[in-house]
């Protein structure tokens, strides 16, 4: 039986200002990634979001970034491991205040933005973080991407590791996304993208942008609720993983 | 037998700034009140300060504010009940997360600066951050300003309540404070204010500035680090209690 | 003749965070004002606002507001007046440099939100302002709440002064505003608000909740571009305003 | 004759907490560099320190930074150049109204931190940076690493540059500085750094770590007040300079 998690970021509304479909693609979703209040979110934003997920049945796990709400947290910012360790102990531990007023346990933790680049390819940064989550709470998965440090680093602390892969995007033989910026980076044609992913998904392999067949686990697809099209995108997706016979599950459920 | 709890607020140093002399109050009190990263303390300052405490033997409780690093939390800013719940929930949850990594349990939870004063008068306020606690940990205490309504709310909430007195502060015919503001207000001379404040431990009475007997708990009482003099009157007071017969515990064992 | 100016706040977006349609509202202002980076604006923002509204032929004038981006600058926070003082300077100069980097002069401040409400009722906070904005700029106009301090503080500091209006909402037999929570306070009927603000501007007057003529000068209409039928509704009262010969016109034209 | 400048950052105070003994290390300098709000300082402490400054008779400039109070400015942030400028504009304006509003004109810009470390070794941050200040205000100096790209930015963009040393820094056989973490970047002797500082005032040289002669333009020299002994070595280096017959004056005078 092939089973696929479905993850979405949520709860990134901030104050007055609101971004992201989150009613509309909660529905579709299996986990969502609720933002701690540092790149995006807010307490109240956080609160509101985890009853949304509460009720729509859908897992809930920690996605904090950096201290950069101007940037959205997907600007590097060279912070040492034992920040990062700090501000991923910050962020999870005020989510977990919402999770536990709201009767749900989080599931996961998710690093957001640059802070998840980052880790992908800095091991010290990548052990901090789940180091960082082990000792808050050793029952939280590591959701990571597939092929890099994060799930090493979370491996060798003990925690529980999922293996994050993106449908639209192209891979290298290494296993590692093809930087946004190069060409074909993006997977624009929407039938290949979820031929691409089912692969994945059921195969355990994705063709690089090289041509080489690369191994990749694929616990958790990571989508996305920003705007009608994405939505439209998560509903496509799912009932074409649906059709192939994949169950759609929350991480805990497959890792 | 007769005890009381000193409290003094310590990790309130953020990024590069340093203040307060943690390392030297720490030494004298039972109960340290940790900044949260809103109006003071950053995560690395409040992992160090649990660390700190621990190594003392004190206990450890939150120190909410409000989101205003600029006024240091002191300035009265007219949010919601709901918004200042969501504050408090958040902050202690950020708090938890050190003190879970570093093997300690928060015992209390102390509302910082204009939280505190304006929750002292206003019962909505209150109820909120005391609900906040209950919601997120009903272990722990809520500590309060004695004959306030932090008091009744926390009461109310089911939650266990500590009544925080001041050695140095003139007291109205109704047991609050007097305002800062008024003549009168601070009591400069320290023999005075240790005097009264053994009588507030040991005969629960605290004469008002207009001289009436007002009736007044005192579970906890609230002092300072923040300069050589302020570390001084802790070691002065604590020693001065202790003469008296006074034994100086946590609020986890007076309440 | 008659003369009025449409101000609308633009540049409210943040980061990743876009809110307000700008671009529409502002074919149909005469002036706007634009957020600093306090409670709403930032760098990036601000600079493309200074430039939308250059391209549009409107003036541009600074919207400083409380350091509180979470609350959107719209709660009152106790802050001094040395303070407010401070904040407007520092973010008008902010302001300015945009603005002398696209050729333009700034032709107004406005505060926003709770720093306005506050400023209106309290002399001392109007005067710390308006002494901010002579300080920095001696020929910038001061836009304040017709009636309010903030208008007396203005001409006391030597500043040009314009006084604002609000065409949805009722006033109170002193000339100021029924207050948002009050019934009544807001006046649903477009045409309604609508002949009320032909009615300010070309008699001076407007009916007060209460039945009685209030004398209000009016010299510029608040309007908004929050979402569609807001951007609507300046378009109506435009076309309403030129219908009964006013002219639409930047405050500096004005007085 | 011989001149220079002697610089150092003021001003990076926040709130209630104080760094720094402005008051004492500015009777010894020529040029503050004045924190804008971003990294360090904030509304209150920029006018303080202007008038601190202006009473000292210190040329003022301005040091804008990372928007990263957290790190203080330290830690390099992945910004596009746009953004760089637009982070210096908005700075670079903020202080130029506490500036305008005590009657001083702004001599200078000098970047902070990361953002100058960046910027001197990134020619599109630098030339952005650069441009901001010309577009701003094309009197103000530009004060950048000596031998860096921020010096050639400068010049391209027709501002006047000053090239600043560090009296305690080892320097590369290509004219920059040794990196903090090698070994040998800080040179402790305070005679050495003394002697070596007359030397790249008076002949324009300095001895590279591996034994080259690097020639390098001595504007201004970079002194710190962080603490009693930066202090005791500003006094020091400047008495020892005018022993050597070099003249202590602000960039303005020498540029």
């Amino acid at each position: 039986m092939y089973q696929v998690d479905l993850n979405s970021d949520l709860g990134e509304s901030f104050g007055n200002y609101t971004i992201g479909l989150d009613e509309q693609v909660i529905a579709h979703i299996s986990s969502a990634n609720v933002a701690c209040g540092y790149h995006a979110g807010d307490p109240l934003v956080m609160d509101k979001t985890i009853r949304t997920a509460r009720e729509a049945g859908v897992a809930v796990g920690a996605h904090p970034g950096f201290p950069d709400l101007m940037g959205f947290g997907r600007r590097n910012l060279a912070c040492s491991p034992k920040e990062a360790k700090a501000y991923v102990k910050y962020q999870l531990g005020a989510l977990m205040a919402f999770a536990k007023a709201n009767g749900v346990r989080l599931q996961h933790c998710k690093p957001h933005g640059a802070l998840y680049n980052m880790a992908a390819k800095d091991m010290d940064l990548a052990l901090a973080m789940a180091e960082a989550v082990a000792e808050v709470d050793e029952d939280v998965i590591f959701l990571g991407l597939a092929n890099s440090r994060m799930i090493d680093a979370a491996k060798q602390t003990g925690l529980r590791v999922a293996s994050e892969v993106f449908a639209d995007r192209a891979y290298q033989a290494d296993g590692t996304l093809v930087p946004r910026k190069l060409p074909g980076a993006v997977i624009h044609d929407t039938d290949e993208a979820i031929a691409r992913t089912i692969r994945m998904v059921k195969e355990g392999k994705v063709t690089a942008i090289t041509g080489e067949e690369v191994p990749l686990r694929a616990d958790s697809i990571c989508v996305h609720g920003d705007n009608p099209s994405a939505v439209e995108f998560v509903k496509n997706i799912r009932a074409r993983l649906i059709a192939e016979g994949v169950t759609i599950a929350p991480i805990a459920k497959i890792v």
